[in-house]
């Protein structure tokens, strides 16, 4: 090492602060200080030296230091790393002498010693880097184990059995890790020995026969390395230091670097920290513990423990823990003393804490101390009582709330305390949880749920508009293809019903009346439960847990509404869902989508009709006959949302969505239309699309048939006027769909216009309302200056702006996303989280030039993604107005509208 | 009229210069001049006065002033128009007193008394704007006939059938644009008159007859406005300038100067020209001709006459008229004015002029002279021509060719004599013309004209990839459905081969061999002619024209070559088709689809065993089969185009295109693949997608089974170290389709460039090559910056970009694309003429974006937009390097590349 590279080194070492400097030896003799040590309620580091210790090291340093009894250990710091890698992978000169000081304090501090066969200090080895990052290299474990001291050991814990297995793994790991010989080498031996105990696992191995299979791994490492595996304990850790350095540059290392963007000088630390053991006798135990619990938020001590064992015993589950309150009984003192550093530990850190401990001969270690994992229903108690306990404030609290886990709080879920057989996994589409008896038509569904009450699962390879009565029969749907956006996620989540869809692993085979999935044959009647939070297909019936909105719940979105800046909208297209969206605190309706209206037993018949009329007089013919539908629905949602805005969408699915393709469909169908089968057949095949996604829908119908807009529109007039007459507030936004040039949104609008005048002449009322478009087209957003001249709204459509803009069909992305996903191509599924970047793009240039023509210009999204927290946050960002989403998301978004002001506010 | 308003108008007449106001009555007396004349070789107004005047009005001057004999006439000016109706739609002061003076100064000049029963003077009245509108008022011909001058045009013509049909014509007109009497009428009466008559043509009709029909017009006159016709030919005027003033503000022309948008002062000038008559006698004729032959542009004087007859005698082709060589020994004189008159004329606008004359009794009369209409080889031959005689300059000659028009030379075409029975009409999609007996299958095409050498036209309801034999051996392809990108339309052009799509009048039965027009059944073997360049469907066999690329033609491409500032490459995608481009002048291939390699009859069968690959192994094995023959493919084209750039797109459609759909295909193919029916059913039905579009194609290929790119790579690679190995200056540009994402990009140009350096090192050859991408996604443009910083070159694949930045798939656009240029929702197809402020945005983004990242990153199109000249302007704006289109189209893109550069020169 030269003195240039002392200096810089020494340089960043004295950064971070020189706190307990004088206690270094190292430093002592002016060179700088290669380890930093943690022990006996003393620290040399502290949290806020993760750069220099990682983030295990400077976490390890700050407990000890608040007197948390963490067993001790030292930390070679990251700043030693960079230097060995500078040296082209060489120790710095003093850090081995160093080593073996700080060692001997270890020693001092544990009571034991490195390599004493009586009484033998084992330690763990972990990598650390300032970033936590899994690329590197996993913990070696009983470092320290020899021929000797397993002898100790095996006296210390009268189980020789678990000594000769402590002893293996540490080989194993080592020999992996450390020496590089191929793991399938040792997995291989391991195989034999279970093959000649006639074992099943490995926990049926016996300690003779652990005995032997340590023999057995010495001599591979000798017949592989030409050497003993190391008997010498500071070998082992010499070498153990060298490859958690060395797995700072491995492959998946800085793989995980550049997908995660980690730059910096960065480097890892190492820590060694003295083992302990539950499982010296009666005097000690191991446990994990909660300060509150995790599942309900109640302020209760909370979690389990086993007496004489180890981490992996409670965690394997052959025998049954005990919970923590028996431990008050049994030792009382470790109790208090627990029970004290989990209220200390959670006062600190202003949040409840997930406690792993040890107790070894009657002596308290915490192992772990980090903020606990809880239920949706236990976050959101947790952080209002934080408020209320004065230790938080209502904005740290709404920003701690995971936005997106509270939808669970509004559906049922599964009973956590349940076993279930999981048979296949989907896309989770629709959050919450469904039980019901399969089948595989809507009709069926309909039919079972209606006459015979029963709970039905729809399964279907994937779904169509024609199945839309049995979806809403049906208590659940499950689809084998489409994505995240298919019809079957979309309508299931507009309805609140548990869905889960591209579910590819099982086989629908609808006239055979099964499904398999896996070996498994599931026919029409079986039970089968959902998890559309998790996407699991479970076979049979599996106990649900009722959602419940607590008091907390709402003190928490009150919080979120005076904290936010975005409206929340709901996309609802019946008086039910419009009811439901205001009762979870929706200010509107940013999407009424008026096709669904078009399916109902009395309407599909009539629209039908209108589709294969012969020329305009036949098609206005059934129009009429569909006006009365329109304007009764339309009047049911106004008068739901008085006062409130309600944005309604024209007509926008392609016409042969509205036509049956099954041979059997199509006769009935034609005989009901008093047509031929040719003439229907032809119908559907003049309609038929190779890409229907880009092809004859939105205003493209309405322009090109102009009397379904001005059906349309005197429907919603006719409605808004006689309310507005009986004394209604009815303020109806009428949407332009997939405009794509400014002319299309004239032509549309001077028919909605014109209508709307008409209508008002006649009722002698004067309403007032918007007309506006969707931005859903990439080219809007090229247009948005000239399209705002006459548009008085945008909204949002990402659904289809993210299909135009990256070329992606959301019922075909099946085939590619998950592979996209797998390879980092794409970080997050587009159609789910808002893509900032290209979409957003778009949308920005939307806003901008929208704005330029129109100042006022009303911004809002009805997209998926409207729902969907990080995207809001985008939204918020861009300066939208409104996001709107499925009822069922209402208050996530506003939660999430609260996050990204009280975020934008920080900055 | 205000002293204000006065004085205004006195200002705007001023403006254009005072020239001849010495003559003009109204401006001796210090107030504005409303009326211009011309006549007896002079004129008030000139060429430049366009504003004032008119198109028309200044035009007249013109020709009067260099001493062309036209009619003589006055023109109320356009400010008298403005005056109209500031006024509230009146007269400004003087102008009634104006207009008797100046109409005695007509006759006087005409010698004939408006109003004289002897020897009356009849008057033409026209509109006339500064910018032509065809929205505006229609001529009013032979104003001035009254039952009193209708019987001296009897005794002058002789002709009493002309006499009382010119007046019931007048009559006719009058009183649709002047008195507003609904034109049916009219019609009613004279359908009756037919029927009376027992005539089926007006043409039938005796001049008693029309005399009857005269009585029973003014009959109806008085009927319906309680009025007489007016029987004073100056009431007559003052209604007939009253209307040309309405008719500027008609809807029509409103709409038709928003879509234009026509801005400005405005107004419309009024043209009031004597009427001279050519059947006035044998010393009368009247005739049309050119300066040069407009059909091959040779300087011969050209046209032809009537004795004694109308201009329309000469279009109804009843009478054949003689060609304007005999007039030379008819009527010396006359010709030698003719012919004088027209090489001054081409002198002065230094083009061909298509001449309309009159000789009333002795006396020429040019009633109209314009640049002469001619066909691609005329216009060629005669822009070199005016070169050579030293009249225009090179520059002027390119930016004189219609660009788009010189494609016709290329292509065999319809013998103009021809006189054909069109009984369809769909999309002009590849132009020139095919006869060929009807086949409705690709392989009776083949077949047929392999085996039978029969001429076939392949007519299909739609094409797909498994017609391309059939498509190659057929003169020309018919296609029910489908738009200008259609398959069968790129396939199409990209062969030259005549092709019209989307023939939507047409009904295909292809299992019953035949399809309908109309009435009509045509049956298999039946000969059909097409034009592709109309889109025209003609029954029979029709003379057709082959091209001819003459020396002339060669002239202008070399020159065009000079001023151009774009490259021009081709999209070939075989050896011959690359040899084709480079005889048409190509600097590279700006896209070679590798996919079309995969169609072969060796070649499918092969492709189809690696889809039906059940793992990466098998589709390994059998890319391995595939790798020779692309190979071989990539080594001739390489060499075609030695010592030029070749962009090679990697596999780009889904891979469901190379496998059958029709049942019975699918069992030979099972049988083939040697897998059951039902096996390859369940591959074809897991490749189905929803919108293929958007689906499972592109880079979404090569990444998701990386294999493929490494087998395509492999094979360009190989080829092009071979090829420079032995010489061959080899020059590949790997270009990645579909990219939306730069980590896209990233994966697939990873897998290329170790398979390059693998084959150089392996083959110890360097060779140079690019990787780059296709912009075709929305999303990659707001990326570029991004994908720029490792995509050496850029190529904007505008077919998709504007698939999907208008949401509109080219396939399926039939159904409103029509409606859409109907009602001028958009002005041009966007998939023939690129759209600059949707798709242009996008490019012109990531222009932008790309240099940001890579300052010299070469950019060029390859879309078929590169092939249509207002897209190359664009193109040649937005700084592209080059363009590319198919290979019949480069000598289209070179002149159109020029003209873009000389525009750019000139601003």
């Amino acid at each position: 090492m030269t003195p240039q590279e002392l200096a810089m080194l020494s340089k960043r070492h004295r950064a971070p602060g020189p706190r307990g400097a004088s206690r270094a030896p190292a430093a002592r003799r002016g060179t700088p200080r290669f380890i930093y040590t943690f022990g006996a309620g003393k620290a040399d580091g502290q949290a806020r030296m993760k750069e220099l210790l990682g983030g295990k090291g400077a976490n390890l340093a700050e407990m000890t230091n608040l007197g948390v009894p963490v067993p001790p250990g030292l930390t070679i710091t990251t700043a030693v790393c960079r230097t060995f890698y500078d040296l082209g992978r060489k120790w710095p000169q003093g850090l081995e002498a160093e080593l073996s000081q700080k060692m001997r304090w270890l020693e001092a501090v544990a009571g034991k010693g490195f390599g004493d066969p009586v009484n033998p200090l084992l330690v763990s080895v972990r990598s650390g880097a300032a970033q936590s990052m899994p690329g590197m290299m996993d913990t070696i474990l009983n470092l320290g184990l020899t021929d000797a001291t397993v002898k100790g050991l095996i006296a210390k814990t009268d189980n020789p059995r678990f000594a000769y297995d402590a002893y293996r793994r540490f080989i194993q790991m080592y020999s992996d890790v450390v020496l590089e010989i191929p793991r399938k080498r040792f997995e291989d031996e391991l195989m034999m020995a279970r093959a000649r105990a006639k074992a099943a696992t490995d926990a049926e191995l016996s300690a003779g026969a652990l005995q032997a299979l340590v023999e057995r791994f010495t001599r591979l490492v000798r017949e592989q390395k030409g050497v003993e595996f190391p008997q010498d304990p500071m070998e082992q850790l010499r070498g153990a230091v060298n490859a958690v350095f060395n797995s700072w540059n491995n492959e998946r290392a800085i793989i995980y670097r550049r997908l995660n963007n980690i730059s910096g000088a960065g480097g890892t630390a190492v820590n060694v920290q003295a083992m302990v053991f539950g499982n010296m006798g009666d005097t000690s135990s191991t446990g994990v513990c909660f300060t509150r619990d995790p599942s309900t938020g109640q302020d209760v001590f909370y979690g389990e423990y086993l007496v004489n064992a180890q981490g992996e015993d409670v965690v394997a589950g052959i025998r049954t823990p005990k919970p923590v309150a028996e431990l008050k009984k049994e030792f009382p003192k470790v109790y208090q003393q627990l029970y004290g550093i989990g209220k200390r530990l959670e006062k600190y850190f202003k949040d409840v804490q997930d406690l792993e401990f040890t107790v070894e001969e009657g002596t308290l270690y915490m192992l772990q101390a980090r903020t606990g994992k809880r239920t949706a229903r236990a976050a959101v108690t947790i952080a209002t009582d934080f408020v209320t306990e004065g230790s938080i404030s209502r904005e740290q609290a709404l920003t701690r709330i995971n936005a997106a886990q509270i939808d669970q709080l509004l559906h049922p879920t599964i009973d956590p305390k349940a076993k279930p057989k999981v048979i296949a996994k989907g896309l989770p589409a629709s959050p919450g949880a469904a039980v019901g008896q399969v089948t595989f038509t809507a009709h069926e569904a309909v039919a079972l749920s209606t006459e015979k009450s029963q709970r039905v699962i729809l399964v279907r390879e994937e779904t169509s508009p024609e199945d839309i009565e049995g979806m809403n029969a049906a208590q659940g749907i499950l689809t084998a293809r489409g994505g995240m956006t298919s019809h079957a996620a979309v309508v299931g989540r507009g309805m609140g019903k548990c869905c889960v869809v591209g579910c590819s692993e099982i086989t629908v085979r609808e006239e055979e009346h099964h499904f398999t999935a896996g070996g498994l044959t599931v026919k029409a009647g079986d039970f089968i439960t959902l998890n559309g939070t998790t996407g699991e297909v479970i076979l049979g019936e599996v106990p649900l847990v009722e959602p419940s909105l607590t008091g907390s719940f709402r003190q928490l979105l009150a919080w979120a509404d005076k904290a936010r800046r975005l409206g929340v909208r709901a996309n609802a297209d019946t008086p039910k869902d419009a009811k439901v969206a205001r009762d979870f605190g929706a200010e509107g309706i940013g999407l009424c989508r008026t096709e669904h209206m078009f399916f109902g037993d009395e309407r599909l018949p009539v629209v039908r009709e209108m589709i294969m009329a012969k020329d305009t007089a036949a098609r206005k013919h059934a129009l009429a006959k569909l006006l009365p539908f329109q304007k009764q629905d339309f009047k049911e949602i106004l008068a739901a949302m008085e006062s409130l805005p309600v944005t309604i969408r024209l007509l926008d699915p392609p016409l042969h969505e509205f036509l049956p393709t099954a041979l059997e469909d199509q006769e009935r169908v034609a005989k009901q239309l008093r047509v031929s089968l040719r003439e229907l057949q032809d119908t559907v095949n003049s309609l038929h699309e190779f890409n229907p996604m880009l092809g004859h829908r939105g205003c493209r119908l309405g322009l090109t048939y102009p009397e379904i807009n001005e059906m349309q529109a005197q429907a919603i007039f006719e409605a808004t006027c006689e309310l507005v007459r009986d004394g209604v507030e009815a303020m109806p936004e009428v949407m332009i769909p997939l405009v794509g040039h400014p002319a299309e949104f004239r032509a549309a609008k001077a028919v909605i216009t014109r209508v709307a005048q008409e209508t008002m002449q006649r009722t002698r009322t004067k309403v007032e309302y918007l007309v506006g478009t969707m931005i859903e087209v990439p080219r809007a957003a090229a247009a948005a200056e000239e399209i705002a001249r006459e548009a008085e709204f945008f909204s949002f459509g990402t659904n289809d702006l993210t299909q135009m803009t990256f070329g992606f069909s959301r019922d075909d992305i099946g085939k590619f996303l998950p592979h996209y996903l797998r390879e980092h191509i794409l970080s997050d599924d587009p159609f789910v989280k808002l893509d900032r970047d290209g979409v957003g793009t778009f949308m920005r240039m939307a806003v901008e030039r929208g704005r330029k023509a129109r100042k006022t210009i009303k911004l809002g999204i009805c997209g998926e993604h409207g729902g969907e927290p990080s995207s809001i946050e985008f939204c918020h960002q861009l300066g939208l107005h409104y996001v709107s989403c499925s009822p069922y998301r209402v208050p996530v978004a506003r939660l999430a509208a609260a996050q990204a002001a009280l975020k934008d506010k920080r900055r």
